[in-house]
């Protein structure tokens, strides 16, 4: 057993170390502890499980916490349930897997309001079964504050899972649908539609050997770019002229005095595939027809460094690396 | 999808319905959504997800909340990280699975200390660990109090899962190790010794067929027996002198004025199995070699309601049915 004593007079808190310092110090106790190693560890949108010859499980856990990821007077409770069971499913659409099923933890505090709570669970057992992922657990503990944490449990045919890593210079990087329609929402003061994963196309994307790396957009395109790059030893130069958005995007923007880049740069939660395909992958437009959505090319990879081009100054969020 | 509106003037609380109302109500809701269903949904240890023709995937979430399940003034972090991750470990025992691994979602106040925490992860990991389960996925996302959900997975032979239903009249009781050990140590204000899920002896279960009807004991032997015999449709009659405790029992609850009963009969979370035989099945020196474990036999299945033998009243948490 490890522990890590503090130094004398010093209380360290969680928040010195960070949501990834502290994601990093545990995956480093976990390799440490010298068990088996699963196929994937932390760090991937999902990670893989050794389960046969020739296929691995993929599994995902995501929180979502009232007054943090979600607000009951912001949306109604059955959006933000149908909302974060997309969050919870695109971990397996960018891994490529299919859904096996998904299982809930819900913390309640005891004097909560019923109605909200249930129409929250209408919502998640309702985007569930539109992907054919069987909400099959329970359990339910009484907490002093509301949250979910949703555990999606998928299978993939072993070596074909989408990874972050494997982009290489000279790769086109490729993005699904629109980008900024979730932010666009949430800056208009209520979200009234929930994202959809895209698990067809990346299961599509998986079979079919289409991609060299893949990732959700769950933070915003940028970040999550970064998140690719990083994971892959690579930079990116990105066109932000190139990168679609939905049409009223820009019109909303001017109407609210917002800069649109914010939106479609660095919004998060539109649950669309950002993914690197090789020198003389198919068009845009056979991808498209092949994924069943819009595919829009809008940058490729470099050696190093993250270039936008196109866009006015650095969107809010975005951090060079 | 359905809303639940609430009478005029009514206001209804999660507390009204209870946890077992509200696990109810979202199991039917599920239900009613009419996709796809699990093998077996909410309301056994686990989940049983299809997904190949011989085999399926086993999933439960379980979370563990500070001042709910654990508080770092009665136990080390550690001990308590090592007591959710049986306590997680365990509903695959009691299906008879082996595990792939584990999932953890942490959720944490920013100005937690970072000592107890790790020291929790180090408990969690060294479980995981021992029992061959990586801990694969991480998740961390801030919150008002700290809590940790953690998912297991593990996978088991079509047909051959351990199930609560099963169990006829006629077939003898037994179960595993013994019982009231953790009571013991909480009654005592300091819990020392996290329990050990029994994996193996679940596994060999299950792949013999020797059991009828299996559950783990988490919330104490009257009531885990009680939910095995309503999902089964059948009665027990229990010998309480028939069930196994440690020697330091009696004596312990003698000097602090206890009656031992509360804990053998309804202390939970000693994690033993509690299974049911078809008469002819082998004896308990024989099965207790074949699991490597001890063994007894403590009562048998009959047409209806819970008898208890031997017991001079029934322990505090008994609830006839």
């Amino acid at each position: 057993m490890q522990s890590f004593p503090s130094l004398p007079g010093v209380t360290k808190r969680v928040s010195d170390l960070g949501e990834f310092g502290l994601i990093e110090r545990i995956d480093r106790l976990a390799r440490a502890s010298g068990g088996r190693e699963p196929v994937l560890g932390i760090g991937d949108d999902a990670a893989l499980l050794r389960h046969r010859a020739d296929e691995d499980v993929a599994v995902s856990t995501d929180a979502f916490v009232e007054g943090v990821h979600f607000r009951f007077d912001q949306e109604a409770p059955a959006t933000a349930g149908r909302r974060a069971m997309a969050g919870a499913l695109s971990d397996l659409a960018a891994m490529g897997a299919r859904p096996l099923g998904v299982t809930c933890a819900l913390a309640v505090p005891p004097n909560a309001e019923l109605d909200p709570v249930m129409n929250l669970f209408s919502g998640l057992i309702e985007a569930a079964r539109q992907h054919d992922a069987p909400l099959a657990g329970g359990n339910v503990t009484r907490a002093r504050e509301l949250s979910v944490v949703l555990t999606v449990v998928g299978a993939v045919r072993r070596g074909r899972a989408l990874r972050r890593q494997g982009a290489k210079p000279g790769h086109r990087i490729l993005v699904t649908g629109t980008l900024g329609g979730q932010a666009l929402q949430r800056a208009r003061g209520r979200v009234r539609r929930a994202p959809t994963p895209r698990l067809q196309a990346g299961q599509r994307l998986a079979a079919d050997r289409l991609a060299s790396a893949c990732i959700d957009i769950s933070d915003g395109l940028l970040a999550d770019l970064g998140h690719l790059c990083r994971a892959s030893g690579v930079g990116a130069e990105v066109d932000a002229e190139a990168v679609p958005r939905p049409r009223s995007l820009g019109v909303v923007a001017r109407a609210l005095g917002r800069a649109p880049e914010d939106w479609f740069l660095a919004g998060g939660e539109d649950y669309e595939l950002l993914f690197t395909v090789r020198p003389g992958a198919p068009s845009c437009e056979e991808l498209s027809g092949r994924l069943g959505l819009p595919v829009s090319e809008i940058g490729r990879i470099t050696r190093e460094d993250l270039v936008l081009l196109g866009a006015p100054e650095p969107p809010a969020g975005w951090r060079h690396f």
